[in-house]
C-alpha cells in the first residue's frame, strides 16, 4: 500500500513519523472510499444507472440476494434493466442503506449495513423488505470494488442473523 | 486550501511528503465536515432549532422542496417556525437522512442522500415521504455551507431519478 | 493524545507541521472510530451478540431507554438475552440507526443519531418506533466506549426534542 516509505525510517525520526502518518491516512482513505461505494449503491440503483451500479463490483463480482444470484457485472447490469426493477423505480422506491461498518485488512475489506426497501404505491410508502448486506471488497488498480455481496432478509431466518454476526470480521 | 506548502516541496523530499499529506488530510476533513453538516439537518429540524438549521446554508442559500421554495436563511428559518412544521414535531416525526455521498472539487462540493419522513400518529409511525436530497455546497470562511439543496420525492417522477443520477458530479 | 510531538516543534518548521498533521489525523480517527461504534450497535443487537453489544459500553456504562434503565454491561447483556429481545429477533427486526453526528472534545465525545425500529410480522414490516439516541463516550485504553446512552421516542414528547437540540454539545 505504502510505496513512499524509505528505508531510513528506522533511523530518521522524521522519516518514521512521515511513514506512520502515511499509513494511518491510507487506512482512513480506504475506509472512507468503501463507505462511499456502499452509500452510492442505493442512489445509483434507484436512479436506474445500470452501468454505474455494475461497476461497483469487480468484473466477476457476485451479488447474491436470497431470491436471485448474479455472478458478474453483466448480470448485475441486467438486473437493473429488468422489468422487475424498472417497474419498482417507475412506481417510486428507495433502497435505503444505513451507514456501512467497514473493516479493512490490507487489500481486502468487509462492509456490513442494514437496509430497508421502501416502495411507493398510490400516495403511500411501504417498507416491503428489511435486510442485512454483507460486502466483501478488494483493492484494485481502479480503487476498491465489491467481490461478493450477500443480502438476506431480516425476517427471523437464522441466515440473516449469522451475516450480521460477521460484522468486523474480514 | 493548503497554505503551509512551501516552495521547497519540489526539491526537498520531506517537504514534498508533508505537502502531499496535508492535501490528502484536507480532503478527508472536507468530506467529513460535509457529511456531518448533512447529518445534522434531520437532527436540528426535528428539534425545531430554526436558527441552527438556517445556518447550514449561506445567507442567500436556496432550499427547493417540490411544494416549497426557500431563497435564503430567513425563509428557511421561517419554515422551521411555521405552523406546518411545528405541528409535525409536536406530533412526533423523524426526518431520517441516509449517509451522504460526498464529492469535493476544490471549494465546491456536492452531497447526495436519500431520506424518509416518518410521522407519528396515535401510537403508529408512517413513512409519509421518501425522497432524494441533492446538496450543493461551498467552502466559506466559516466552513462549508449549503448554497442550493434540491429535494424531490421518489414517487416515480423522472425528476427524482435525474437528481439521483447526478451523484458524484460537482 | 499526541505523544510523539517533540519540543522542537516551536522552532523547527518540519516538526511543527508533523505535530499538526498528527493532531488533525488523530481527530479524524477518533470521529471515525466513534461513528463506527454507533453503527455497530444496530448490527450486533439484531444479531443477538449480547457480549459484543455490552462491550460497546464501559463496565459501568448506562443505557437509558424510556421504558428501561440499564446501569452496566451485565444489564445490557441481559437485555439482549431477554425473552423480549430474543422474541423480536426471532420474528425479524432492524434497529436501523442513521449516520452519527460526532463531536469530540479531548477524551470525551458525544454522538447523536435518529433510529427506526422496524419489526417483521407475517410478511410485512412495521416502523414501530422512531427515536433519538444521545451517546456520551470516553476514550479508554481499549478505545472509545459509551458511558451513557439516552434513547427517547420521537412521539411529540419534549424530552426527545431536547436531546436532539444537544447535537454538537459535549
Amino acid at each position: 500500500m505504502d510505496t513512499t516509505t524509505t528505508t531510513d525510517a528506522t533511523t530518521d525520526p522524521t522519516a518514521a513519523r512521515l511513514a506512520q502518518l502515511e499509513a494511518r491516512l491510507q487506512l482512513l482513505e480506504d475506509q472512507h472510499e468503501i463507505a462511499r461505494l456502499v452509500a452510492s449503491y442505493g442512489l445509483l440503483v434507484d436512479a436506474g444507472e445500470a452501468e454505474r451500479v455494475a461497476a461497483l463490483w469487480t468484473e466477476d463480482g457476485v451479488y447474491d440476494v436470497e431470491e436471485f444470484y448474479m455472478g458478474n457485472r453483466a448480470e448485475i447490469d441486467a438486473m437493473v434493466r429488468s422489468d422487475a426493477h424498472q417497474g419498482l423505480i417507475a412506481r417510486g422506491c428507495s433502497h435505503f442503506l444505513g451507514p456501512a461498518h467497514v473493516t479493512v485488512d490490507g487489500d481486502r475489506a468487509v462492509a456490513v449495513c442494514e437496509s430497508v426497501l421502501l416502495v411507493h404505491r398510490e400516495g403511500r410508502n411501504y417498507p416491503v423488505r428489511i435486510g442485512v448486506n454483507h460486502w466483501e471488497l478488494q483493492r484494485t488498480p481502479e480503487g476498491w470494488r465489491a467481490t461478493h455481496r450477500t443480502t438476506r432478509g431480516l425476517n427471523g431466518d437464522a441466515e440473516g442473523r449469522a451475516l450480521l454476526a460477521r460484522t468486523g470480521t474480514v
